[in-house]
């Protein structure tokens, strides 16, 4: 492999939070338990508040609920959705860590063709902080794994490559369908494990998936930012696709990278797709909007930071998709708001002050069962 | 899969030649014998034009050596390299097929990982005959490969695709490393097969290598140019590179494909890294010079033609790498004769009249043996 500037030391158990949005018993982190025991959890629960969500033992986790997020960010929890997974992006705010790597719980550990159990985890840690190569495309892949390379005709001024904010992971079994698909084909599987990473290209947009995300908060975070979905809005499923082409402009602005392809994990099911359509089907003609709006997005050299990028964003989507339906408008106004959060929240505390929230409820249950 | 407007029918025995620059007796085609017997062949016969190269019995063959290089083009030869592979563009300009397949006579039948014979012709001709999807990235690869599909958030109205022009295989084996990388690493061995097709999206350079490659002559032929090297010129296996950067910037512009991934094809044999040196070492600084060239590049949308693009293309290249050296106009000078070259011998002969080229020496070999 080529080798990056940044030496690879997993698993970074001190830096990063797992991020789990749900409205049920996490059961499914048994199966995970040997790759996540080591990681402190963010648990946002969606929906009624007052139901209790059991958390299997022996993991270190924080809880939050809707009354939670209430109650730490006052008026601006106006910008975080209810009843949709979009509530996820609470825990990227809350977090104090420097790598997120968020899963859906309907997701399970998947295996590699030789019947290895894979650690996603472990595998987005490394896509994290190896680089990407977003201005020039490697036919062989991503160069900084082992046994691979630039190939010839690779300009040798690009290959220290820049840094790499997302990792994005795929999934075995149901793949990621729109409800149309899903309709029509309500049988396909995936079954094909391309042994590849990636770097998507600069200038590219790509439909990013919240299901096996990881990515570098420092880096990207205040445009981790999943929208306005579910209870009272107009749409839904469209959360991790909004945040993907906020994240993918402002990451070729900033000269970032984006990577996809390994780790797999195993999708167990199969989300109602008369329910999906429901949910997507503005999203699917709004999107012939959105799409060339995004690949037109020009930000100003100005843009220094991804708060400032941010900003500017929210201006365009008001100004160009604000015509097509008030739900932009609302929308931007949301992504302004989401930022003041943000800075608020992960303000530095000044030395010796009270941190500016206190994690509601920071547990390690009982220790874990021996294995 | 996604259902492309185009049908499969392959094996396109009628409408596909294989092309092959060689310096020595065609003994590899024995191995590709099941693959390639129902296709013609046209052999570019490098440097001396008086040794007898000998083809395995039962190939349908034309093949060229200088003199007829010479002889057929006249003072218009000057546009085709002598003592280098790049020579194999002559077999471009000659054939009279809708699709060509080129491949080096040092490759050889790779196997998958379940150990089955890879037919590498079949894939690319599948490649060329499904869509590609240059505008928008899909995170499951090809979506017109079985088993795949476009995921949730593609746009709809991008689904379609754009007409493939060109297919670019891979290698297992040896890779196809710069010379600074093999001699770095001399003993990396490609063991990974990765089970992908894909787009290379829009405004995306990459580094094509002619080992391997495929492409449809009707939509992208006249671009597929391998400039002047080897012999009396001060660079070489910059070629293919080179045709890989004409052939991508108007893809882009006539709005059609490039896919990269499957057929990996056998590379058996590392070239001598220090000959490679010496050929290379200009270009691998002319190169950081060259690309942000190529990423500049705008195409007026007067050039609706393959032949327009690159008569502009040969302009620019004069006008702002002519500086550079004296080599550029040279090859820009070039670029034009070839275009004429293609246009003489591509000529729609008149109803009735002598075809303006007639294949100098074609020959069906005894029958095939028995296998």
């Amino acid at each position: 492999m080529a080798h990056p500037s940044t030496k690879i030391i997993p698993p970074l158990t001190d830096e990063l939070d797992i991020v789990i949005p749900t409205i049920r018993n996490l059961d499914f982190l048994e199966q995970w338990r040997p790759f996540f025991e080591h990681y402190h959890l963010i648990i946002v629960q969606d929906g009624d508040p007052t139901k209790k969500i059991r958390v299997p033992d022996g993991f270190d986790y924080e809880l939050y609920n809707r009354n939670d997020v209430n109650k730490i960010l006052g008026p601006k929890a106006s910008c975080i959705s209810f009843k949709d997974s979009a509530c996820r992006c609470f825990g990227f705010l809350v977090s104090k860590k420097k790598y997120i790597f968020t899963i859906d719980d309907d997701c399970f550990v998947a295996k590699d063709p030789t019947g290895k159990e894979i650690n996603a985890l472990a595998q987005h840690i490394t896509n994290l902080l190896t680089p990407s190569t977003p201005d020039f495309f490697n036919t062989l892949y991503d160069p900084y794994r082992d046994g691979a390379d630039f190939v010839r005709g690779y300009p040798f001024s690009l290959r220290e490559g820049v840094p790499t904010a997302i990792s994005h992971g795929l999934w075995l079994n149901i793949p990621d369908y729109d409800a149309p698909t899903q309709l029509v084909k309500p049988r396909e599987r995936n079954t094909r494990y391309v042994d590849a990473v990636m770097t998507i290209p600069k200038r590219t947009l790509f439909p990013m998936c919240g299901m096996n995300l990881g990515f570098n908060r420092e880096l990207i975070g205040p445009a981790m930012y999943f929208g306005l979905m579910g209870d009272g809005q107009p749409i839904g499923r469209y959360d991790d696709m909004w945040a993907g082409w906020c994240c993918k402009v402002i990451c070729d602005h900033l000269g970032l990278g984006v990577k996809t392809g390994l780790p797999y994990l195993w999708h167990s099911k199969a989300s109602n797709p008369f329910v999906n359509l429901k949910k997507e089907y503005k999203g699917i003609y709004w999107q012939e909007d959105i799409i060339p709006f995004f690949q037109a997005v020009v930000l100003p050299k100005e843009c220094t930071t991804v708060q400032k990028c941010y900003i500017e964003l929210s201006k365009q989507v008001k100004e160009k998709l604000g015509p097509m339906d008030n739900y932009f408008e609302t929308l931007a106004d949301a992504m302004v708001t989401w930022i003041e959060a943000w800075d608020e929240i992960n303000a530095q505390p000044k030395a010796g002050s009270q941190p500016t929230t206190p994690p509601l409820k920071k547990e390690k249950s009982e220790e874990p069962k021996p294995k």
